[in-house]
């Protein structure tokens, strides 16, 4: 069976003003990757205290990751990558701390050895596990893409949870995190895990030391997610890994990333593979699909990747499956009792 | 769907000498509940170097309890109640360290903050998890069991992993754990968490708070174990706890402890569910099972409760399951390649 392997963590960058699409309340958003798995494992957060849900409606792919689940039955492990807040969910323990604002000197102090440590969990994982899928949740993820891609002289287009992506806010952070630690775009080219340590967050290390110890062990490797992902597989190859790497993603990033994902891609020698869960299918008419129809969330919790699981003619199903998912978020069909979209409360997942 | 619980820790009175079944290799004892997940999540060893299996042939019951898995298809959650080595199974971290030897003045130093945090935790489950069975594995674990029921003054009968019971040495190390915490029998009756601190072990309050929040919210709740887990229903019970609660181990345990084990249940308003493998039927040759038949190992990774989920009829199904997990785990149906019985390397699990 096809296993997910869900890297959760947080980074002080999501909290920068404006980068996030979590921005009504910063304190909420450290616990979106805690309740994200939580809704992965449980279908509800269990000890969060939030639902990750827009008060437009929009909730978190992990309720999209969720209803694949439900409907294909793949197994998920979960990896701490640097969670600050507890959830219910086991995790896997690789000593990952949260991150730090790029801008200050040190974003992931350790990037090093967290990925020797996830490269060796990835290489022990038992034969039987072959086929993996690997994917993220962490707010202010693309911001720290950004950095990283930049840090290592490659092109650098990256995704938002946003219809409108901040882009050069985003860049302008970036910019302040490589000054303050004395860098030049490009400087880390030789050295991918000294992009991390500056401008990356805590997730990189160990979803690529998880992907390098599995392909090393023989397992095929998928990366689940959009432009994070094309950082990850990015740091891979720069650290000199040539496996093959296939990336999964939604229709939701290519629609916003597709020629540049697409040439990145290439440059990167990884398949990319792209799914279209239907929401703009007559008769889907749920705000839920609405919201996203109109490029919120797009991707994340492994989003992607669930939906390339799916079989031909079960789309529908799965489709079925998020309302049913969504209405036991307490998220009706109509988006009674829900907001501004001007106003995410959380839900930050690939984007911002 | 069942969900069995399995709180995984460890203390450094297993190192006491001749305490403990995993006699031979003091240090590779503190991987046995490491390894006991990654058999009961994998079917094998993952990143733990050791099996835990006797030179005699005689497996963990971790091996049992997964051969159950295989055929019945239980739910697993692994809590870190104090694991002292790496996993690469997922385990909910409740911030639990290992236990100390019983004989310093502090076993378990955060006993009662243990039992608050593990009962948010099983408050927490969400409602569709409502059949807990709760499980343990901790090298030693029979001692500090043997160390609380004498500090709350109840009947003190415990089991062992060996055919023959240490008993009497088991008693004078909790003699001397008494002696080091300035304590008298029964001295901690009005305190179960003062007995755990004492005397006790770190798996003993995970056990016992994700009992009583499981409960509080709803659920039924299943003590997997032997006399560990009369250990864990006293101190249930003297702390107020008064839902119903079940204890179910296997038959090996009921041939050591019946009389005494049936009252203790019964003095503690628990009912008990007693499982028979059927290792000693027709056919069954298999020296793993030869060596539950001669009295090892008994009990322990929830196997009783396990057990007690096989369906009727299925039981012959789980043999077959167990002889093709211990052959996975590199232990062939003749012993081959085995050696003295007295020269246990690992596998103390109710027992020691």
């Amino acid at each position: 069976m096809t296993r997910i392997i869900l890297t959760a963590g947080t980074t002080d960058t999501a909290l920068v003003d404006g980068i996030s699409a979590a921005g009504a309340a910063p304190e909420l958003m450290a616990h979106t990757p805690s309740a994200d798995v939580e809704i992965l494992e449980f279908g509800a957060p269990a000890r969060s205290p939030v639902t990750p849900v827009s008060p437009s409606g929009c909730p978190t792919p992990a309720a999209v990751t969720r209803a694949v689940r439900e409907v294909v039955g793949f197994d998920v492990t979960v990896v701490d990558a640097g969670l600050a807040k507890p959830t219910s969910s086991p995790t896997v323990d690789l000593g990952v701390q949260p991150g730090t604002d790029i801008r200050e000197p040190a974003a992931v102090p350790g990037a090093a050895a967290i990925f020797d440590r996830a490269y060796g969990y990835g290489a022990s994982l038992p034969a039987g596990e072959s086929e993996l899928v690997i994917g993220e949740t962490i707010p202010g993820g693309t911001t720290t893409a950004l950095g990283v891609l930049t840090a290592l002289g490659e092109p650098t287009s990256v995704s938002s949870s946003l219809p409108e992506n901040p882009v050069e806010r985003k860049r302008r952070v970036v910019s302040e995190g490589l000054a303050a630690s004395d860098l030049e775009p490009g400087d880390c080219a030789a050295d991918p895990f000294a992009a991390i340590r500056s401008v990356g967050d805590p997730v990189q290390p160990t979803v690529a030391g998880v992907a390098a110890g599995a392909l090393e062990s023989g397992a095929d490797v998928t990366l689940a997610g959009g432009t994070q992902m094309v950082a990850v597989a990015a740091v891979l190859r720069h650290a000199g890994v040539d496996a093959a790497l296939e990336i999964a993603t939604t229709s939701f990033v290519a629609a916003e990333q597709g020629q540049p994902l697409r040439e990145a891609c290439g440059e990167l020698d990884c398949e990319l593979t792209v799914t279209d869960p239907g929401f703009d299918r007559h008769g889907n008419e749920h705000v839920a699909m609405d919201r996203y129809r109109a490029g919120e969330a797009k991707e994340g919790v492994a989003m992607g990747g669930a939906l390339s699981l799916v079989p031909d003619g079960e789309m529908a199903t799965v489709r079925e499956r998020f309302e049913l998912v969504c209405s036991r978020l307490g998220i009706d069909a109509d988006g009674e009792g829900v907001g501004d979209p001007s106003q995410m409360e959380t839900g930050d997942e690939d984007g911002s």
